[in-house]
């Protein structure tokens, strides 16, 4: 195995296509002809593998049910990282998919140590109030928080404890605890639970992740499969997307803010992060880089660009193509992500205002 | 350590005083001569233990709230061993005490892959119906199903594990998995969640437990004592009572019908699995038994004349001098028993028909 995965800590993926070799997911360029109004990111690489996908378009293209289900982890601010998981929502949402949104103020009490009460006030602030800005229908959304969940949920994520091993759960998770047994538990109650009998019985359910949480997918479709004798559970479904570097070129980070710009961030500051941090492809002079040119590949600015927001196939090939050749420098690349992000934010602050009225929308289900 | 304890398996408790040292209990006959009314049982060395009874008996002199919490495991048939359990609830609902009652089909179900529904029939007609048959009011009872429990017991199940570590869990309960680990925080949840300030806030509580169940109370102690400071736990306390012997000497068990007598047996069952198989403390043969008498103390049906039915302690006194001297042979001794426990049954049969009209009252609450 070249690649570490551990859902509750760094992540260290160097090649999402050795990924794929290793845990035996498909590659999503596989079926993206098959799909239509993506997100630009899905289109680029943005999401890079699968398991189980084609269940979902199936139920797509015969306008059957499927679910969409996702969890957040109310523990930091709302950045760009977070969008994709947004977008991928919103894009399922709009495909007629139900959709499930588990806020793990739970794990985030178990595993953080955040007290509930904060936990909720993030979920609330930091992510549900983005969602709805970013175009997502509260009002069709099963939302709930892992601490107030019903009966049968409950009860699942205690029932899924017989059908695995303390090894198995080491296996995965490394050095666990029984608090982070109680959260994988959860989790996979999470996921499973929308096809109890109570939430209409079994169909595909699309869960979009990271690639950190791979070993926790296979995971929970092995339980699922262990548990078919008595639920009939259909394996959850799953597609992989890379994490979006963050400025320095590292992670991103709720907890550092230099890391990522964050949803609340002034447009001011977010100009200033992208002066200041984002780690730049281009030369140590201007002279050096007219003539050797810069590496858009390793470039923040270009790679924010690429994922997130230049839609435009053929203007991101002639930003692409100029910065290689050295025509546009570094802080040129910089200044084209800066008017797209303050563009953005500007944007969404008044969408964010807006969806405040709206917020409660998410309780009706 | 002399004694070997194990919650969920087999018991082996050779002496009930060497326990106490272990274990660091006090012994229960200090208590003894500030209560009144007591069960024959717990006048004779049936409970042979406690922690913290003191906080108990304050509450009783002081008129002050407390909690009596009990479980059931709803996995067979109710026996003389359940009675003991039985005549403690009711003695302390009797002195004011709130009753908590959970039926453990959730570790039933986990731990002996018990159906749900068949635990819930087993709660119902082999524990509920005998609780009013002997005494319990219904209607001031907290009774639930553990799968069944409202959301913050729900919760504080979850929340506890972040208050142990596995290896503390196995020192416990040996041979440990997920779905033991997700019974033992379940079972401390029961247990402490009497005094969330959805319930009233914290207050003493009274377990009243058989010896083997000692390092599940320990456990749970030590959690509450860690969780000081969020919730204001005040320690549970417990009694212990011996496991009474059965028929054959062995351990009583549901699943044995020579071991006991069980409450659905007919009088008629009843006498003749006394008589068949009673272990006796006599000797071969009449003549012998004339000569060097009977030993109460491994004698069966003496035992049980002593912790169940002869409450009469002069009459009692009696028949363990006869018995001894070889006056009283083995097989009047039996008969002795017979008659209490013919009568018993007899009248308990009627009593288990008039409580079926009431057994809804247990879900009032």
């Amino acid at each position: 195995m070249n690649t570490e995965i551990d859902p509750w800590g760094q992540v260290n993926v160097k090649n999402y296509g050795q990924l794929c070799k290793d845990f035996g997911i498909e590659k999503f360029s596989k079926v993206l002809p098959r799909m239509q109004n993506l997100p630009v990111y899905m289109r680029r690489g943005g999401v890079f593998g699968h398991k189980d996908f084609e269940l979902i378009l199936k139920a797509i293209e015969e306008r059957k049910k499927f679910v969409m289900m996702t969890g957040l982890m109310p523990s930091g601010s709302f950045h760009f990282g977070h969008k994709l998981v947004a977008d991928q929502i919103i894009y399922y949402q709009k495909l007629g998919a139900e959709c499930y949104i588990a806020a793990a103020d739970l794990e985030a009490h178990l595993t953080r140590d955040m007290p509930l009460e904060k936990a909720r006030e993030i979920a609330i602030e930091e992510y549900l109030l983005n969602y709805i800005a970013l175009g997502l229908k509260p009002e069709k959304v099963h939302f709930y928080f892992q601490t107030e969940g019903k009966k049968e949920y409950m009860n699942l994520s205690k029932f899924v404890s017989k059908k695995t091993t303390l090894n198995e759960i080491r296996s995965i998770y490394g050095d666990i605890s029984p608090s982070k047994i109680v959260s994988a538990l959860t989790q996979v109650a999470d996921i499973l639970h929308p096809q109890l009998k109570e939430y209409g019985g079994p169909k595909p359910v699309i869960v979009p992740v990271g690639a950190d949480q791979l070993p926790h997918i296979n995971f929970t479709r092995d339980i699922a499969a262990r548990m078919h004798g008595e639920y009939n559970f259909v394996p959850p479904s799953a597609t992989f997307h890379i994490l979006i570097p963050g400025l320095q070129g590292g992670k991103m980070s709720s907890s550092v803010p230099e890391s990522s710009i964050f949803f609340s961030d002034s447009p001011k500051a977010a100009e200033k992060k992208i002066r200041k941090y984002a780690f730049s492809g281009g030369q140590a002079t201007t002279e050096e880089h007219r003539r050797l040119g810069g590496n858009p590949d390793i470039d923040v600015s270009f790679q924010w660009l690429k994922i997130l927001f230049e839609e435009d196939d053929k203007k991101l090939r002639t930003i692409e193509e100029e910065y290689r050749s050295g025509k546009l420098l570094s802080g040129e690349l910089k200044q084209i992500l800066i008017e797209k992000v303050v563009s953005f934010l500007e944007r969404h602050e008044e969408e964010r205002e807006k969806a405040r009225d709206r917020i409660g929308l998410f309780w009706q289900n």
